[in-house]
């Protein structure tokens, strides 16, 4: 008898948004993994840290440091490809040996998760179930009260790399969006909602639900500095009854 | 004092998709509400039906008799506002009165969620918090085991409601689709999605999470009937490392 997979979502931060189903799967898990970078266990793994069995063996699974290779490279994808192969075949192994292995996944699994680079490789193989989560923006729009669709709006989640002129009429199409990925493009994210029309309304919101959060209107934010992970949120919704 | 509004997400479905703080929530309220059909409570009391105290007084915010009114008809508009500021002052008295009140909300609260409506007139008089929630489409697409958004993808959210050709024009337009109000549109959003070159990787999803759930590629699917809330899923990550 192999082991069984479980992509758990762990939520946007704040231990106490993970699931009921999350929770026990944490704690009934033989094994836990997570994707981590070398020194830093990552969010998904603070999230549940109060879940996981004292004594149950933890798998990081370290990114390779690819810092100096520009993501679109052949070398990059060539390299992360290698990585998810054999994270892969390392969680495979536990479930060989029948073990039961929970992947901790912030957000949720399927939406922009590393998990997903797993489930591909080892569902046609194994058992697999995955628990969804409470979105990232989801926590960031519930935590400063912003109704962000209603009725026939059209939501777009946008990343915050793509160019400028892209994300203006993306922008300007829509009734509602998230923009992710902010960091360094925070300078051109706000010339592209300006050139659509939308920056008087965008939300700028940090860290949300976890310590330290920080939420503004986008206008009184500096440029100085975004981490990457904090999101912007355009809400819809303009026709209230 | 008064009372401490709760807007309380209750997930997709499944009542073990509930997160730890809207169980405590649910638990600890003082009045729970939520808005109804008459006859059926639907899905976000069903989902927390066992979360309820015994004995904890329930208000449902019956929505009043529509159905021969055009959703787009002034008269429609002004009743259905009526309804809510109706609805916002039941739960205000409550308020008054020092009773928290938990207003269970299907999926997410603040993502096309009745609750809303609530919350803007209720939220700038009364403490109010929003728990948020595990999506109906996160439910979906993790019943299904479909990765669904991966790296600098674009994710659009559509309502099954739009003009055929604005559905295939967006949906050519992202790399993944989200279909929300399915119903009687089926047959309009298949046709777009053809349209689009999407219909080949779609998938319907119908009571996701929930007793009796059903989902196939739409392309297995035959037209004849689909309830208003199921859900067609359109994956992104086409170039998988």
């Amino acid at each position: 008898m192999t082991g069984k997979l479980w992509g758990v979502g762990t939520g946007p931060g704040d231990p106490d948004l993970v699931t009921l189903k999350a929770a026990r799967a944490v704690r009934e898990a033989d094994v836990v993994a997570f994707f981590a970078k070398e020194g830093n266990h990552g969010h998904a793994r603070r999230t549940a840290a109060g879940l996981i069995r004292p004594g149950t063996p933890e798998l990081p699974l370290l990114y390779p440091v690819t810092t100096e290779i520009p993501t679109h490279h052949p070398d990059y994808k060539a390299s992360i490809a290698g990585f998810y192969a054999r994270s892969a075949e390392t969680v495979a192994r536990h479930l060989d040996a029948g073990k039961s292995v929970a992947v901790l996944s912030e957000g949720d699994p399927l939406f922009y998760g590393s998990y997903m680079h797993l489930h591909v490789r080892l569902a046609p193989r194994y058992a697999a179930e995955v628990i969804p989560g409470v979105t990232a923006m989801s926590g960031c729009w519930s935590q400063v009260g912003l109704p962000l669709v209603q009725g026939d709006d059209v939501l777009t989640v946008l990343p915050g790399t793509m160019e400028e002129g892209q994300l203006a009429r993306r922008l300007a199409d829509t009734e509602a969006a998230v923009i992710m990925k902010i960091g360094r493009n925070l300078p051109k994210i706000r010339r592209a909602l300006a050139a659509a029309g939308r920056l008087g309304s965008a939300i700028y919101v940090e860290r949300g639900t976890m310590e330290g959060t920080l939420s503004t209107p986008l206008e009184d934010k500096p440029d100085d500095k975004a981490p990457y992970f904090s999101i912007v949120l355009v809400p819809g919704w303009e026709n209230r009854p």
